[in-house]
C-alpha cells in the first residue's frame, strides 16, 4: 500500500490524540509500516477544533505533513466545518452520525460513513472514554487500514489494566464499522 | 522566546509519547504557544529506541520537524546512542541517571542534568507509570519551558481520576529538577 493519509478531528476530551497515538502504534510496532503522528496545536485549539494526524506508508515517510487526507474521521461540527474541504476527492469520511451532520458540498466523490461511535461507547461500553476505541473498531472496518488483531496488541500494549472494557468497545465498533459498510 | 525543539527519547513503556503529548498540550492550549508534537515510528522501534518531539514557537511553527534538539530528554541508553549527535551546541542534556551513562563525546558546550526520575517514581510516588510525569516536572525546574501551573492544569485536564498521585510526581520532579541545577 502506498502512503496514506489519516485525519481525525474533534474536541478536547474525546481521545482524539490518543486515537492516532495507538493507531500509529499499532501501523509501526505491530504491523511494521513507517508512520509520522503529529499534533498541530495553536492557542486557539482550547475550547475549539482539534485535529491529529497520522501519514503511514510502505516506506519511510518523505513529508511528514498530511496534504489532503485518505481518511478524515470526524467527531465534532467545528472540526468537521474547519476540516472537511481538505478531504481528498474520492477520500473516505467517517462521522459520529449523534455529533456532527453533513454540510455544504463535500469533495467530489466521497464516500460518508456514519456510526454513532459516542453513543455505542456510553450505552454499550458504559462509559464515554471508549469512544475512541470504538472509533478505531470502525475504521479498521470501513478502510481495513489496521487489522483487527493489531488493533488488539497495540490496545493491550496501551492498557494492560482496561484490556476487557477495550476489547469490548473494538468489538462494537468493528460491528459498527461493518453495518455502516453494509449501509453505504 | 524563539522557536525552541524538544526530543524524549526512551523504550516502550515509559511514557515517553504521553509526556510530549502532555507537554505539546501544555505549552499550546494552556500556555496560548504554538506547538507542533510528532512521533516518527518505523517497524525497528519495537523493542528498541522510541522518541517524540516538540517544536514550540510564539509564532505558528513554520517547520513541523525537529532539526537540531535544543533540549535532549532521554531515559533508555539505546535512545542517548542513536539520538545525542542531534543535540545542538550548548544544548540542554536530562538524562534519568539509573538508566544513561554519558558515552562518548557530547556536542560543544551541552549542560548535562542528571536524575533519578524512575527511581522517584516507583519508591517515593510508588509506580514506576509515574516516571513521565516526574520527568515533566524535571524539565520545568529546569528549562522553565513550562510553568508548574501550565502543567498542574494540563495534567489535571488529562487525568481527572489520578490528579493526587501525578501531582505528587510533578512536586517531587520539580524538586529534583532545583537540585539537579544546583548540582550543575
Amino acid at each position: 500500500m502506498a502512503r496514506t493519509e489519516i485525519r481525525i478531528g474533534g474536541f478536547g476530551g474525546q481521545g482524539v490524540v490518543t486515537m492516532a497515538v495507538v493507531l500509529g502504534e499499532t501501523l509501526s510496532l505491530v504491523e511494521g509500516r513507517h508512520c509520522v503522528q503529529t499534533q498541530s496545536y495553536g492557542p486557539e485549539a482550547r475550547g475549539g477544533a482539534s485535529k491529529s494526524e497520522i501519514v503511514v506508508d510502505d516506506e519511510l515517510v518523505d513529508y511528514p505533513k498530511v496534504q489532503e487526507p485518505d481518511i478524515f474521521v470526524v467527531l465534532s461540527r467545528a472540526a468537521y466545518l474547519e476540516y472537511i474541504h481538505g478531504l481528498k476527492e474520492n477520500g473516505i469520511l467517517i462521522l459520529d452520525e449523534d455529533l456532527v451532520e453533513i454540510e455544504g458540498d463535500l469533495p467530489a466523490g466521497v464516500k460518508v460513513y456514519k456510526v454513532p461511535a459516542t453513543r455505542i461507547a456510553e450505552k454499550q461500553v458504559g462509559t464515554k472514554q471508549a469512544t475512541n476505541v470504538v472509533m478505531m473498531g470502525v475504521l479498521a472496518a470501513i478502510t481495513g487500514i489496521v487489522t483487527e488483531d493489531g488493533l488488539r496488541q497495540a490496545i493491550k500494549d496501551r492498557w494492560p489494566r482496561f484490556v476487557d472494557t477495550n476489547f469490548k468497545a473494538l468489538e462494537l465498533g468493528l460491528d459498527a464499522g461493518k453495518a455502516a459498510l453494509v449501509a453505504q
